[in-house]
């Protein structure tokens, strides 16, 4: 059986085509036959007796690409002009690139930009250290590091591979957040050296995007650098991941009408994203977790567990299940697969506990498929666009830096986190509140500007937002 | 005595005017009484009664700035509503941000350049490391490289402040060039870390420009980069500058019917620039080259010179002059400056030889200014874009850039560097040839191209280009 087709694999052909009754009928079957799916027709110029047409269509592989476009060179008074691959079409050349405020191919502006005038911005940051975030890219730059260590579901890929993703994360935060943002793959996977090499890059950044760092060098990373560096360290994966699941948590409960204190919950899957989880549920109020890997449940004492699953069991698993997953997911409120495609059976979720939530987030192929909880699952998320209740990290991200950038912030702090994860939580107003709708979609255009603004407030708050040099104070001449 | 009004200390005053006779005359003057010269008069607005203006003032210093403010205040029916440093303005927030070629913030485009179509272009580069050329930024990225220990001619600032001169070349690569460059400026010193550091993000880019890194580490950071890494690095304040120089040179040459062979050169100031310099002629053929630092003359066996500097006699000073400054011009053909400024005196051009050619190139002080040099010097050339004959790195680094880049080759070599030079000379016509025009203008567009040209011809005959993969044949499915 075939998979389904997905933009992944999207060609667009070029054709040529008779101008007489049937032919776009005709294609069109002959896509459809192939097991293509057709995403757009375009009309690109036309004569009186032919037609030249793009079209997209979607498909499941190169080997299906192939087919499909070996079924429309069969279609009678058709001819093939060009057959693209979209998806390495738009990454041709990369996705970035440096954008200059103003240009300094002008005489009058080479002279303040450049030399001899940008001596006196230099010189005004030696004598001023903080002068920095007013007079350079500081303020609103992050820079996105990546060892390639886990990228997306593909692992360990290595530097070069990992680019398209940091720079399509960087796209992120500029599309979403406004937040200039810079990749940096490093061909390293030692954790000292990658500690070093971000404090010695840090200067120039207002903050730093840990991004796909596989666990657990990802913890001892992000926790090093948060000592060392007195601007916001945030890795993704673990706390962006975190802080959308415990929004749309917090609108589950609305529905179900439980108190996170009094949930039993399940986790599966303990890399960087399930251990992150389990540390906001607990910031969060939530006091019964128990962990799963691929040895089983978490539990204080288990034989050969690494020191950062050992500090986990300590706070979790407070009736010492050991039992295996079929068993422990018993009674269970809430199931949070981080691990992999299949691990959740029907009968796991119709053994959970009333109005079961489950949030099964392995990509591309949840713990189990959304039609299959259905019977049994009152709300049910995953990580996929899709479906409803998508969980996606970019709901966070590009807000959760926007607002600790703007408030000068030394740090992203656990009140930031949830203050993020209470502002998109409220983004889905009661009156559209359904168990369909728990989450809002990425295409919200208010969500990164509602959780920088409580985010900058919970900063001030707490004391983490740092005083500023006022831009006007430093360039306007007192009258 | 007060220096003359620049660019650098211009303010922007915004004030109302009243709308009677003589007005601009009294404000014109005010201004011209207090040292300052207008550049701009812009109208912002008027009624019957009054007008709004903007003018744009070029000022000495800060303190001068104050002046001339205060003078605008004494102006009857003149009310100052604004005044502005521009140099400062210009460079809020810094001058570089992130541009995306497309954007992610629209559902077709989300699937396709991020999750989960990016799997396919990261996947594709993990089979083969060459396609991170194509589907990445790296085949027309540069990292611009600073460790703020010689910035300008601060010296060393630091990391922080080195930020705006390094955001200034970014610009730079990108306006002159069409080449994207990112800044990173690192906070150490350390030989070592400095490459090590720069090691770690090569995977990301494309080529790596060093930038105002003090002698002589830089020589040796350059050195082990252009040996550990496979794409081109090279140290803009050596030989960006080098490079132009021999330019400006050639059409000297042609001035002055002289052949570099039989010249008789002094090169004050043993830097990175004055190193670079004196190699780059001895590539082109010159054979009697004397260098001097603070110590007078370089020659073989002067006591406790470094191992660069001992390396340099080795290969120049051939009839072991070892007089000062003063006295070792005598009979020269060439003066290089990149030294201090007031080292060279008239005395010391009248007693060159025939047909002085005068290199002053200290910023922004040269050795000896035009004005002194001119009644002896047949050719003078500076770094000032305010006198005739300016050698500008700019004229060289971006087309150098885009020609390795373009080229995909390996290192910038000699023979490329050579080429840039003759290129940049050739762009002065023989028509328009003088001694007031040895060298294009900066605001020459033609010249990034030109040099790209020559260099990735060189790169292809000397075997440095290296194959790429067809975008074409990437993307296309064969019909």
């Amino acid at each position: 059986m075939r998979t389904k087709p997905t933009p992944s694999y999207s060609i667009l052909v070029r054709m040529q085509i008779a101008r007489e009754p049937g032919m776009i009928g005709r294609i069109s079957t002959a896509i459809g036959n192939a097991g293509g799916i057709i995403d757009t027709i375009d009309m690109v110029s036309r004569t009186d007796t032919m037609s030249i047409r793009e079209m997209v269509i979607e498909a499941c592989s190169t080997e299906h690409q192939r087919e499909i476009v070996d079924a429309l060179a069969q279609v009678d008074n058709v001819y093939l002009l060009k057959a693209e691959d979209l998806t390495l079409k738009y990454h041709l050349g990369g996705k970035l690139e440096t954008g200059c405020k103003l240009s300094l191919a002008k005489r009058e502006v080479l002279a303040i930009a450049y030399t001899p005038g940008v001596a006196r911005a230099s010189l005004a940051i030696k004598d001023n250290k903080a002068l920095a975030r007013n007079l350079t890219i500081k303020r609103n730059t992050v820079a996105v590091v990546s060892d390639g260590s886990a990228v997306l579901g593909l692992g360990d890929v290595g530097p070069e591979a990992a680019m398209p993703v940091m720079e399509g994360k960087c796209q992120l935060f500029k599309d979403f957040g406004g937040v200039d943002a810079f990749p940096l793959c490093l061909d390293t996977k030692d954790p000292d050296e990658i500690v070093r090499a971000v404090k010695l890059v840090a200067p120039a950044f207002g903050g730093i995007n840990l991004e796909d760092i596989s666990a657990p060098r990802c913890f001892e990373i992000e926790q090093r650098l948060k000592q060392e560096l007195d601007i916001p360290v945030f890795h993704d994966d673990q706390h962006g991941t975190a802080v959308v699941l415990l929004a749309a948590l917090y609108n589950a409960l609305r529905i179900v009408d439980k108190r996170i204190e009094a949930l039993k919950i399940v986790i599966c899957g303990m890399g960087a994203a399930g251990t992150a989880c389990a540390n906001i549920l607990m910031e969060a109020g939530a006091r019964n977790i128990v962990g799963y890997d691929r040895d089983g449940a978490i539990y204080r004492g288990r034989s050969g567990d690494p020191a950062y699953l050992r500090a986990f069991a300590e706070r979790t698993n407070p009736e010492m299940e050991k039992r295996p997953l079929g068993e422990g997911i018993r009674g269970a409120d809430l199931f949070i697969g981080l691990s992999a495609p299949g691990v959740v059976s029907q009968d796991d979720v119709r053994n959970m506990a009333r109005d079961p939530i489950v949030f099964a987030m392995a990509n591309p192929v949840p713990e189990i498929m959304p039609e299959h909880a259905r019977p049994y699952a009152r709300i049910m998320a995953t990580g996929r666009s899709d479906y409803p209740n998508q969980i996606n990290n970019v709901l966070c991200f590009p807000g959760i830096f926007k607002g600790a950038l703007r408030s000068n912030a030394s740090d992203i702090s656990e009140p930031m986190k949830l203050a993020a994860a209470r502002a998109i939580a409220r983004l889905v107003p009661d009156s559209e509140l359904s168990e369909q709708y728990i989450i809002p979609s990425v295409f919200n255009d208010q969500v990164a500007e509602v959780v920088a603004q409580e985010v900058e407030r919970v900063a001030r708050d707490t004391g983490l937002a740092r005083a500023t040099v006022d831009d006007n104070s430093l360039c306007n001449l007192d009258l």
